[in-house]
């Protein structure tokens, strides 16, 4: 049995300790908040915490799940000289983190209050410091997800801005599409499938071969007509730009 | 029974004539393609014509699913001067056509071929010259799909920019996440759990409220940091025109 401190009261927080609660293999012996966390975090069974001064000091990993801009500091806490200390921010080097035996557990997933998330599913990306810890680290890992991945601090840091691309960016593209349909008195629903059919395609196929639409096509006629119905400067401008981009991959394409 | 001839031979025509061929209310009597269609056609049941004046004249409505450019031309040949034709285009206004019963028949979907489509969730999207006409297409619709919506020409075009945004865009951003990954020794699949959350997160939550990422949390530092790992120009000015477009949105919520 591997024993976990968890520190944080965010949505990584609470769906990682959610997760471990389900695990046969882990126990989170406490969950540390400096402040009261949000009320969702009561249906945990874990013991909350909010003195650092109660903390467990006989934890096999210590998992720091605070903001990005608040994990150095509390990683580099004389508390954790000795201890295995892991953090889940997908921007923060290892380096960054001072003590022995130091490493990094990530979760690439997005993850929101109101929004289960099935662990098993969610891609953790792990590095640690001293070889000897990583088995036990890829076995915390493997007791609440099947996609478990080695992924050293420069890789992660890409992956950290692919995944702005992929999902912010991605987010706010939907947000335009319902802009669109209600100024225009329609449903957002009406686009729900059409999302989910492109996020599905890519399981199968590559973005590259799965690309369609006007723009790789290099139809300029339906490029005109879709530019002079947005209103909006912004839209105008994600227009072009992602039109441009689409042509320059596609290119050697070109008829 | 509803009997109908489908015109065209891509992904449109393909995936209709197959879910048409599955429902019980309409019989497709013929699909006609000017040239050999793509070997996958051989899968489906109906008769297969090239020669348009074999096309069967006592049909009661017949789909053009050609290119969007070619539309116009075919719906407006003299043979369809009496008869319900409609067609699939996103972006061609049903003033285009000029015969007496026309109609749009728009499946708000990205079709590939070598990716089936459970067409029940499908939104189609009808409209129609002649008011008496609109029944048989709804029928014709619902025999196929749950999600079937009156939408205008005007709303329709929308639709289409809109499909752009949510479709074409997003799957360019998949690649670019995909190109980051390989350039930096990783598997795309680390980044498709997240892509498929995304997706699923705005069934349940607006995409507004579902926006995360360091654009909307004003981070500046990680912006930079980001910024400072991309080495495309694209991929720069996307992340810049995003991120921005981003901030703009949630202006009002910034600390």
């Amino acid at each position: 049995m591997i024993s976990v401190c968890i520190l944080g009261s965010g949505n990584v927080a609470y769906h990682m300790a959610n997760a471990f609660e389900n695990s046969n293999t882990v126990t989170v012996k406490q969950l540390y908040s400096r402040s009261k966390p949000s009320a969702h975090f009561t249906t945990l069974n874990t013991n909350i915490i909010h003195d650092f001064e109660a903390l467990d000091a006989n934890c096999d990993v210590y998992i720091i799940a605070v903001s990005d801009t608040a994990v150095t500091q509390l990683a580099n806490h004389s508390f954790f000289a000795d201890k295995f200390v892991v953090h889940t921010a997908g921007a923060v080097a290892l380096t960054d983190i001072k003590t022995k035996r130091s490493g990094v557990f990530y979760p690439l997933q997005t993850f929101s209050k109101d929004k289960n998330v099935d662990f098993t599913n969610v891609p953790l990306c792990l590095e640690c410091t001293q070889k000897e810890d990583y088995k036990m680290l890829d076995t915390l890992a493997r007791s609440i997800s099947k996609n478990v991945y080695p992924v050293n601090s420069d890789q992660r840091k890409i992956l950290h801005v692919a995944a702005v691309f992929v999902c912010n960016f991605t987010n706010h593209l939907y947000h335009i599409g319902e802009t669109l349909c209600s100024t225009h008195q329609m449903n957002f629903d009406i686009l729900k499938p059409l999302i989910e059919e492109t996020a599905t395609k890519v399981e199968t196929l590559s973005p590259f071969a799965a690309q369609t639409g006007p723009a790789k096509r290099f139809d300029q006629q339906t490029i005109d007509n879709h530019l002079s119905l947005l209103a909006e400067k912004n839209q105008i401008d994600i227009y072009n730009l992602l039109t441009q981009s689409i042509q320059a991959t596609h290119e050697r394409k070109k008829l």
